[in-house]
């Protein structure tokens, strides 16, 4: 039987509130067995770009990682956030280390091709090498990933923090029983988007197909969910999206494969 | 017998200059045995402070870590230099990891008490987790080490390179034969500030209290001896400092113990 890892993705607005992310690092530690973290961005990069007087480029709603972008998002995901989560879980007894795709070569990327729009320096996730993580975790350490990753040829790449948490998720399934939970702000998937307490229970991929078609599920939750639905597929035991409040209180949407 | 471990401290100067950088982690990268390498974080922090519009407050020549200053430091040296470094080695098929003294708990250090002087989120080593390093480095992994610790209750500080890489080399003596090479801009400890030849081949602890008096060695190069003594008299097999140009080329001052 393999031991059970929970693999916590976690979103840039609870990083951002000190107060919650310290109550999120509280109910975090308090989980059972092993643990990994993924932690988005948050707007303290554009924040950190608008103080530079560096303009952020926008397609579409979707930002553009250009040079000078990709060293504010360096600084800003690997450095700051990713050092605040590190040295937190440290000061709680849990024994963190920061990581991004570069670090042990954890996730290679490669640049996401132009079709219509570059996006700069983003990369799309290639492989994730879970026999480094599964040795890491074996040693009661936990990996805090950063939404970045590199090529192998010596760049670093922006990448979407839900994907590196459903990727890693995947690549882990072989050697763990993994459970995937996204948190974010609502209480999970919402069948009316006015409604905080419409939480749709458990969704199939027939259910999210027609909750697409019907304008019930839109925006960012569309690829959320795909992340999710490509998870539980690939033998992820359980993925879940919650509240950062409801971290460990088995609540929120139950993906169904 | 121990197997041998080669620290390497490379100074900001040649971190920020991308040839110089290039060369060195591939002189870095053919040395035999283990290695580890600490970086310093040199000018970019207090460019991007200016950038920022952010105020660097210093006194008698010393930089002082305010609030802002420390979320700038975190940014530069554990976010841009060390994903930089740690890409460009995974690009040469080393497998690095960054690294700051948060990360597995690597380094804890003390804010450094007020006396006269109140440098603000600064940090004097307190202890190194020599087995950490040890366990990392036996799977052949390489920690490329920021300037940067943590209190052990959350806090990040700013930390001294040549101090880091004094302490960790002196930490994981017991562990490894260690040869600790502190890289800068010169060949060596000079005899003449002005002529960039007369590198003093090897010293001893008598010499250095002599050209101290003499004024012959002064200003940064007094710390950075005192790290080397500290060192080789804690049972580190050798230590010497030379420039980046000359790594691994058993050229520069040897310090004797």
């Amino acid at each position: 039987m393999k031991e059970s890892l929970t693999i916590v993705k976690v979103g840039g607005k609870i990083v951002e509130d000190e107060s919650s992310l310290q109550q999120l690092l509280h109910d975090f530690s308090a989980l059972p067995g092993y643990k990994l973290l993924v932690h988005g961005g948050g707007r303290s990069a554009t924040r950190l770009a608008n103080q530079m007087g560096v303009e952020t480029h926008m397609v579409d709603g979707r930002r553009i990682t250009d040079k000078e972008m990709l060293d504010i998002v360096v600084m800003v995901y690997a450095g700051l956030v990713n050092k605040h989560i590190v040295a937190a879980l440290q000061a709680k007894g849990m024994n963190a280390v920061g990581l991004t795709g570069a670090d042990l070569d954890v996730i290679r990327s490669v640049k996401r091709p132009v079709v219509t729009i570059d996006y700069g320096f983003v990369g799309d996730v290639q492989s994730v090498n879970g026999d480094s993580l599964s040795k890491l975790i074996h040693m009661d350490v936990i990996p805090v990933m950063a939404p970045l990753t590199h090529d192998g040829n010596g760049q670093m790449l922006n990448t979407n923090a839900d994907t590196i948490a459903g990727e890693t998720a995947k690549a882990l399934a072989d050697y763990f029983d993994v459970s995937l939970i996204y948190c974010f702000e609502k209480k999970g998937v919402l069948r009316d988007a006015d409604d905080d307490e419409s939480v749709i229970p458990e969704i199939t991929h027939n259910d999210f197909v027609q909750y697409v078609e019907q304008g019930v599920i839109q925006g960012g939750m569309i690829p959320k969910l795909e992340n999710a639905f490509s998870a539980i597929n690939a033998g992820v035991k359980q993925v879940i999206i919650t509240s950062a409040e409801a971290l460990g209180k088995h609540q929120g949407t139950v993906i169904k494969g």
